[in-house]
């Protein structure tokens, strides 16, 4: 059998397209928030995803919703009984967030079918396109919502989480339109899915550094969260000596600062802190508690259990310095998820044969890819973000290397398609 | 001239109307704040100031209220041309405070006059017992409310400032049935004070530390306020690696720890961050923006001007560190004031003529004696906080020592009265 290649005999994806839908969907934003803010489940978020399936339906895709709002289109394949290769990524944005992050990813998985359809090619397997709900999350703290509800994780007690406000994960689904109710009815079988490719912005630096158009993940992050309560004294800020103070909000400072010391001395870690706040934000009182929110990231578990032990130690010396007490709380550890080794060596051979020596990376950010490595061999295909900039209005892909992104993914679906079923297939 | 000294001939503060002048007081608090609150113009400030004014009349006082708030007593003296001794101190309180700052000067004044009654004995010079309106501040920021006013200092500017709803100071105070219109009606003439004396609990440790009961105060500390705005580089908390990344956040807990270590290397100075906030709240996210409050007190204003100097090389320090840049605004510099020596070399002979040896201290604490100074000749005793611990809860104050501090005050009182008018004055 022949290879069937991008680029020879018609097949090739239109750039045009895809820079109209970047600014298509960039002219649909929250204008109460900066940048390109598609926040998932808002108004503007039901909008552009109605556009997106206008989009899939357009390119002669079998189209639907499913319970929690993630939009599926359907290329059927000459092979009834072959499982599905799905493409895949996400249009809601976080709030302030830029034009590529998900986008991307979507618009060159209908632009992967759009190609197929033009240049007349039938794939043996279905192709499933899919613009995955909520990627980013929301304010009740559940990210992956649809690929979630697919791979079948989305269960009552994060559809019961809660804001600030009272409002449940599932009060928010059922207020865009949606019925969380049914989210069992979002799950996929598993062997239905052949293998997961998602094309994405690297949202980091390490492809511009080494003058590469695309990576191939190896691995995406784990996560491990924790909120830090310091308990100090309350005292009158112009009486109480400077060495008889137990100041919980220099002892929440210098737990600010351990983070970042305690990641940057790791490879490939990094941790940040989200919020830091006090009971007492006067300045005439010293305060009596300080609570910190932070998080650490690392491509090994291992790693994040001993950054762990390293915080925690950490925290004990701030106390001590201090003169505190503080409750040290972990929240869930999302585990590193690597990706499929041998559909990873598929998709870089994909890349080479479109004249690109792909970069094998790791990802610091979290994908919709973890949830649908549940279901099957899943792999991703990065394209460069100038300064490694990303979850902000600066965010930035030139228009060529996402035309290169789309061309690796239309190849690596090809070449997996081409596969032999049960034998070689990655898994 | 015979000296009159307290403890002869039956002039003696009653502990036991101290004592339940105290409870009576403790009783009437917010009840959904901590501590005993009296929150300057809140319905317990009121209600806690119609009570004083009662015990005031029940004193034999002529009384009034000033247009915005304060209560103010007189008991003539002997000789109408004779200036007033003034003595008081205020009964509102922090958001979470204790039962002795400001209500034990307020109460022993009030004894100072009900125990010349009770002995019949009759003053030279006017005495007028003052419980001055919101010495603690509000949220508009304007401390020394009442004091402000009679001094000539509480203008448009002050009156018009607002809280972060936009009510302005003038609201506030009409809003508890008082006219801040009026607000020039509440000075007093430049020569109507012969001298002012003000009893305060510590709120520091030194008195306790040093096993005495009497403080008299040399000087009143100045508070030099900051704002400090850090800009960092909003960015992918997961996939900007940690020595790329300018974290605002990071930048503000080295600006927390610099005022700590700062102000911990100076003689009598403190300095303390009241809040730390930012715009990016959620672990996901690097900092854009942080906002610390703070401040810096000291006994000599050639001190904050080198506090000030040595923490803007710091501020430049951290934003090097950090790769950030940072805007450090200084707000208004109180100035630190020196009490009259004259006059608190008299309290402290008060003080030996009643069994005490007075320790001679600073206050890092303000107080209305700040403005008061204005008008003439003013000066502190001060009595042991337990533990140093003030603006809390725990705040406390043994009754003997209130008692001590009332008999001082009613011997200053006396001795002040005593001097030859003119000549030998404090001044």
């Amino acid at each position: 059998m022949t290879r069937t290649v991008v680029g020879r005999g018609g097949l090739d994806p239109e750039a045009s397209w895809l820079a109209a839908g970047l600014d298509h969907l960039a002219g649909i934003v929250d204008p109460d928030l900066p940048g390109w803010s598609r926040v998932g489940f808002s108004e503007q978020d039901v909008a552009g995803r109605a556009w997106v399936a206008a989009q899939m339906r357009e390119a002669g895709l079998e189209t639907h919703v499913d319970a929690v709002g993630t939009v599926i289109g359907v290329l059927p394949g000459s092979s009834p009984s072959a499982p599905a290769i799905v493409v895949g990524s996400h249009s809601d944005t976080v709030p302030g967030g830029g034009r590529f992050d998900g986008v991307v990813g979507v618009l060159g998985a209908i632009e992967v079918a759009r190609a197929l359809r033009r240049s007349g090619t039938r794939l043996t397997h279905e192709l499933r396109v899919v613009d995955f709900a909520n990627e980013e999350g929301n304010p009740q703290g559940v990210k992956l919502v649809g690929s979630r509800a697919i791979a079948g994780g989305l269960g009552p007690d994060l559809l019961g989480a809660t804001d600030d406000t009272g409002t449940t994960l599932a009060d928010l689904i059922a207020g865009a339109g949606h019925d969380p109710a049914a989210v069992a009815s979002c799950r996929w079988r598993p062997g239905e899915v052949a293998a997961y490719l998602e094309l994405h912005v690297e949202q980091g630096p390490v492809l511009e550094q080494q003058g590469a158009s695309i990576g191939v993940v190896t691995r995406v992050c784990g996560i491990s969260t924790f909120v830090l309560d310091v308990h100090g004294r309350r005292d009158h800020a112009g009486t109480m000596p400077m060495d008889r103070r137990s100041d919980a909000m220099c002892c929440a400072a210098d737990a600010v600062l351990a983070v970042q010391r305690i990641a940057a001395a790791g490879a490939d870690t990094v941790g940040t802190v989200g919020a830091l706040t006090t009971t007492s934000p006067l300045t005439n009182t010293i305060s009596e508690q300080a609570r910190l929110t932070g998080e650490f990231r690392s491509p090994r578990l291992d790693v994040l259990r001993e950054l762990q032990r390293q915080y925690a130690e950490a925290v004990a010396q701030a106390d001590a310095r201090h003169r505190t007490t503080s409750d040290l709380t972990w929240g869930h550890t999302d585990p590193p998820t690597v990706l499929d080794a041998a559909l990873s060596d598929v998709v870089a051979g994909s890349a080479a044969a479109v004249g690109h020596d792909a970069v094998r990376l790791y990802s610091g950010a979290t994908h919709d890819s973890v949830e649908m490595a549940r279901l099957g061999p899943a792999a991703m295909v990065f394209v460069p973000s100038r300064d490694g900039r990303s979850h902000c209005p600066q965010e930035w892909t030139d228009l060529d290397d996402v035309e290169h992104g789309v061309r690796v993914l239309l190849q690596a679906v090809l070449d997996v398609d081409a596969l032999p079923a049960g034998a070689g297939r990655p898994g």
